[in-house]
């Protein structure tokens, strides 16, 4: 066992999958949750994820040593701040959010500066599905764990979370903050946005019904991130605007070159275009296989 | 067995898989094929694919009762005129090709007209992998085949390709080949142009080597797609130019629109977008499964 009690704020698919994993690898005694939405609520409870469900933060948050704030990233300051009155002196307090910058900037602002007992995490896991109902112990086995320390952060504090990430089979690496925010804006955010507009695009077309149903393996693989919560990805893009803006700018310019490639039957340019972005995919796939 | 003899004219992962579910249903008794790739008719030869591997089309088509074309879409005229020496008089002669008109206009700049024992058709099949070394002959169970009529066609001529399909596990439907076009331009073509000019874009970015290797299973899937054949893309995009571009066109103004929403803030405005993008993928999964 690495700590007695852990409370989970926010109880869905990332919440609900810690919990799960943390209770299978026996890395903690007690869970207990809070979430605002009755619905999650009741599913926690009877799916039997969570020992203890609360109706407020402050009554899952009381005695734990270690609370972690798995919520949407907007919605980290306000959760952090329900948590503060019932937190036990010495505890820790993690979060899960995909954006670092944002969450680093909220706490601090509640906190006044970031606080030693807080940790900065970020797991690289999650599907399209939301909500606790989704939850599995495996969600996090071989993925990866971004912690992204600051100044004055306590040792004992950040090791304790990494312990718990890896008891949940997950690696941890660290990086700076920043940093972080700019490469998820390029693998995650901006792919997210890229999804969700083209599939609302072609939403706006199908008057007859007719593309979605001819769509193929493909089209599903490609759109799978736009049916991942709107919530969670207006947040996040919000919280990473000007990281993501710079990068939907760079797509749409390097959009604009395709279509006068195109105009202009500029072929050969096209066709080295996308040998250039299968060599790129197949090294960068070579490189983690 | 529905006919003696199937030539195929390109051995890749369309032609190889065909030749292999043919086979493994045992609706024909040979099979002959020609690529003007050796190692893609050396890989079809060791691997047993094909019983007679040919220097030449006609070789490959002497005899034949059906001549399947495999072969990247611009290249169908080509084929089709190497083959048109050989074909005995009652062939019929099929493709594969992912746009139609285009095919239906180089068969009859070829030919005249479009003849009567052409049938243009495409399965919508496929994987992000080429050559026939990957061919599998599962490719098509479930997967439909849309055969596109045209004027003057001989009914038992697309029976029997439509018989042969079926065989191979197809269900096949009917369609015209200009919707056809537009309907594919949609959910195939463009998200093709659209992830190999994301990939494109950020190798273009990466030159500190440290975004590739953060990317996840979200990236994964959406980028799927731009591991394709770039040869095969080019002969799709530039044969469907018109659809593609004016869709490419749409996609931009809806980028530029999300860009501006980040820019004055609109919040409620991109969540309701990615609400709607997700509630219209979610309809169409329910669709289809």
């Amino acid at each position: 066992m690495i700590v007695s009690h852990v409370a989970i704020v926010g109880l869905g698919l990332i919440g609900g999958s810690l919990a799960r994993a943390l209770r299978a690898c026996g890395a903690v005694a007690h869970i207990s949750g809070y979430d605002p939405d009755s619905s999650q609520r009741e599913t926690a409870q009877r799916l039997g994820i969570i020992d203890q469900v609360c109706t407020t933060p402050a009554d899952a948050v009381r005695g734990a040593d270690v609370v972690v704030l798995a919520v949407p990233v907007l919605r980290t300051a306000e959760a952090l701040a329900g948590c503060l009155p019932a937190r036990r002196a010495d505890a820790v307090v993690t979060d899960v959010g995909s954006t670092k910058q944002s969450v680093l900037d909220d706490v601090a602002r509640i906190c006044g500066s970031v606080p030693a007992w807080f940790v900065a995490a970020h797991p690289i896991a999650g599907t399209e599905k939301s909500g606790i109902a989704h939850a599995q112990a495996e969600l996090f086995h071989r993925r990866r764990v971004i912690l992204t320390p600051h100044e004055g952060q306590d040792p004992a504090a950040r090791s304790l979370v990494m312990r718990l990430w890896q008891a949940a089979g997950a690696r941890v690496v660290e990086m700076d903050a920043r940093r972080h925010d700019a490469i998820f804006a390029a693998t995650s955010h901006l792919p997210h946005v890229l999804a969700y507009g083209f599939v609302d695009m072609l939403a706006g077309l199908d008057r007859d019904h007719d593309i979605f149903p001819n769509a193929g393996g493909g089209f599903r693989d490609f759109t799978r991130i736009a049916s991942s919560s709107p919530q969670m990805w207006h947040d996040i893009i919000r919280a990473n605007a000007d990281a993501v803006g710079d990068l939907l700018d760079r797509q749409i310019d390097a959009l604009l070159q395709i279509r006068a490639m195109m105009r202009e039957g500029r072929w050969d340019a096209l066709k080295a275009l996308f040998q250039r972005a299968r060599d790129a995919r197949e090294r960068y796939l070579a490189q983690i296989e």
